[in-house]
């Protein structure tokens, strides 16, 4: 591809302009299993720079793949087509902070932990909670609609987005949404935006709806012998009226894992469920955290516990906590990987799924983990497996299209708060089959000469599996 | 305008198609100001029918305007350039209610009211409350993202649709979204439906997420010497982390116009504010309603009461209840017009913008009344003048113009929750002109032939006081 380098430099200074191969390396993958080399990385500092850019990609048909963090797990940032990786990361700014409208103001590159540090010196928390918070962007939040193990409470980013300005593949600056809670102005475009994963305009700043810390918490734990259990505790609760801010369950498989890798002593059963609750009133939050244990009683529930020690919580969630680093514990030789990883049901068919995920792990010769924010849905897996083995790399494609297939069946979706990227293009396709040619026509309207992180979402390749080279040494 | 009556009977039956002229009056005019005949209107009774007709139309480049009760105060579904009208009403079937999910699925033409009624003996509610429960339709309320004095604690029908199925200008039916809590599977298409107005497709299925009836309910009321001590109390309640669910103010014009029609000797102040908490905790709620009570006091709020006794809560509402019907009799001759009815401000500022709309009002000779569920910075006002009297349309169309143009100098937005239709197009084409472009692209994108409802929103007529003849007789 033949990108005038020294023009990008003069748009965003020479330090901010990288195309040695070191450099290139470390943005050719992000949490995916996928890896490919941009052409180039560009750091802009200010809408104007990234509208130059832009506006120099489009008319050359370069693409440009705007990335936060590299935290995504689906291949969002992986620069199929080569191009423009735009590295969002300098424009990091808090804009502002107006509590009296619970909202703030901020730049796409500021980090969700950054965010919630400083806006709780105002009492104030930005609701949407992914486990990579430490690291991941507000722009890649967006980006994939991210959520977390708080969203059975306050929903997903998608919820919690008031407005936005937008970079179009054109390098008009536009505003979308509003700066109030309500808002019947014609399309929802910011609502458009957010999920779009960089395939229809860069954000270059965001309104987000903030809400106030909550006084009180409490937290439960309850062990269940059969999944069934489990998932019938879940979906009980959430049909109960009480609102739980988190609902996790963990599997038997996650189970092992952190108990191998951290040596907690959990129980050896076929599911743990956590569950938190919180609010302004103790005695609301009492309450609600008592019903939860009731429910968990009255579904075989053993080893109850609840309480509002803080300390005592931690040790409760320490074990979810440290679940996804510990994975790749649960037995010698197997790696994990993020394949499948972020389905999501509706509430009553999570036992069901669960128990289908072990079938098919079991029967494709890999292991499979189910844990997750089970209270909205949502089920994470991920593919443990020798990665080494080209065997179980074809054991993993057909585990992944089974669970796919399965989710769908039972009216589930192919990702619940991950996105699609491209490594869930082939269900997402599936899936979406009869709206494709809709989302193909708003790309092309908005995005006529496709330079916008080409070839996600509706136009991923087939094969996830050959789209690009592994970021994993494959020998046999 | 040529269209085959025979082909559309042909279609939905020959009983289902009007185009006699008392039956197209009927559908000339929504609430809104204005009037224009459609040259026929058919009622379907299935998607099939759906497809069909809108196949039919856009082969032959005829307007649909999909309309449920034609409660929409905005000229949504006034058909400005003629065209068919699809009575969407008789497609009023509850297909499916799934507690244990937290979802219904329902046909458009469903009643709001009549959904709480059957989902109550569920234990159920769907949560956004539009004063026009009673008579308005789930589709009339997907279409323009419906809320109501709820929304200050449930959001609106954006932040309640899961998913559904859509008719597109094409005659494909597409599904879009999910039935689950959290979905990230790519573009939020089904959010973008929500509040296009029929513009973009036409809601044949909608899924949505339902909520469990609170057990406990409280309810209060202040009275206010200021406006800016009125404002105060409401930000400050909603920055308190208390989560009211109903906000609602009544300025001194809405209260005349009720103690003159009901004779409800509500006091003679600047403002009154009602406050609801619902929750399945009592003390939770009795602590949240004495939060705001002492969030009134310290704002020199007067007269203050809480209740939670079922008549008592009657009695506080009924002045809020029985208001917009009352407004006519504010004074004697002066009737009540749905223009500029529904701006949204960021919660700081209602006092100022309730301020500023009478002093705007004075300036041009007409009264405006402000009221509505300013706990979500939802501003209600109506017009009141003497319809009769050319003068005072004119100056109720500097007064919108004005109003608009303070509500967008203080971040706010020209819908809060009825729409554009086009009665708002000029304030909304100004608020929003860095999208039009945008917006224009995706309605050519889905709508090549501009067959659905046209000359709505961004392409509405720039003075809505002659797009049309006005429903009123004016005679000088």
């Amino acid at each position: 591809m033949k990108i005038d380098i020294p023009k990008l430099k003069q748009i965003v200074g020479e330090g901010n302009v990288r195309d040695n191969i070191a450099d290139l390396y470390v943005y050719a993958s992000d949490a995916s299993v996928h890896s490919k080399l941009p052409d180039v990385v560009v750091r802009p500092s200010s809408t104007k720079e990234v509208q130059e850019v832009v506006r120099y990609a489009n008319k050359n048909k370069i693409p440009v793949v705007a990335r936060g963090a590299g935290s995504g797990m689906s291949g969002q940032t992986v620069p199929l087509s080569g191009g423009i990786i735009l590295d969002m990361k300098k424009m990091d700014k808090i804009i502002d902070i107006r509590s009296q409208d619970l909202l703030c103001k901020v730049q796409p590159g500021v980090i969700n932990d950054e965010l919630n540090r400083v806006l709780k010196s105002y009492g104030f928390f930005f609701p949407p909670t992914p486990s990579s918070g430490r690291i991941c962007t507000i722009g890649g939040m967006i980006g994939t609609n991210a959520s977390g193990n708080r969203s059975v409470k306050y929903g997903a980013t998608r919820d919690a987005v008031l407005g936005m300005k937008v970079v179009l593949a054109n390098g008009d600056l536009v505003t979308l949404g509003s700066n109030t809670k309500v808002d019947s102005s014609g399309y929802q475009l910011a609502r458009l935006i957010v999920g779009s994963e960089g395939t229809l305009g860069i954000v270059v700043e965001a309104t987000l709806r903030i809400s106030p810390v909550p006084k009180y918490r409490a937290m439960g734990v309850a062990n269940f012998a059969t999944l069934r259990d489990a998932g019938n505790m879940i979906s009980e609760t959430i049909a109960s009226g009480v609102t739980p801010s988190m609902l996790e369950l963990m599997d038997n498989v996650a189970i092992t894992a952190v108990n191998n890798a951290q040596n907690l002593g959990l129980p050896d059963v076929a599911a743990i469920v956590i569950f938190e609750c919180n609010g302004m009133v103790k005695e609301a939050v009492d309450y609600e955290i008592n019903q939860i244990k009731e429910i968990s009683k009255s579904n075989h529930g053993t080893g109850i516990k609840v309480t509002d020690d803080p300390d005592e919580m931690v040790r409760i969630y320490n074990g979810r906590k440290k679940l996804f680093p510990s994975l790749s514990k649960y037995a010698e030789g197997l790696y994990t990987t993020a394949l499948a990883d972020d389905m999501a049901v509706p509430m009553s068919k999570i036992a069901d799924t669960v128990q289908k995920i072990h079938e098919i792990a079991k029967k494709n010769n890999v292991v499979m983990s189910a844990y997750g924010h089970c209270g909205a849905g949502l089920i994470h897996t991920k593919i443990l497996m020798d990665t080494t083995k080209k065997a179980q790399w074809q054991g993993a494609k057909r585990a992944v299209k089974e669970v796919y297939e399965y989710v769908q069946s039972m009216g589930g979706t192919t990702s619940g708060e991950h996105g699609i990227g491209f490594s869930k293009g082939q269900s997402f396709k599936e899936e979406k089959q009869d709206s494709l040619a809709m989302m193909k026509a708003i790309k092309k309207a908005l995005d006529p000469n496709n330079i916008l992180n080409p070839n996600k979402l509706m136009d991923s390749p087939d094969d996830w599996l050959t789209a690009t080279p592994l970021r994993y040494q494959v020998s046999a």
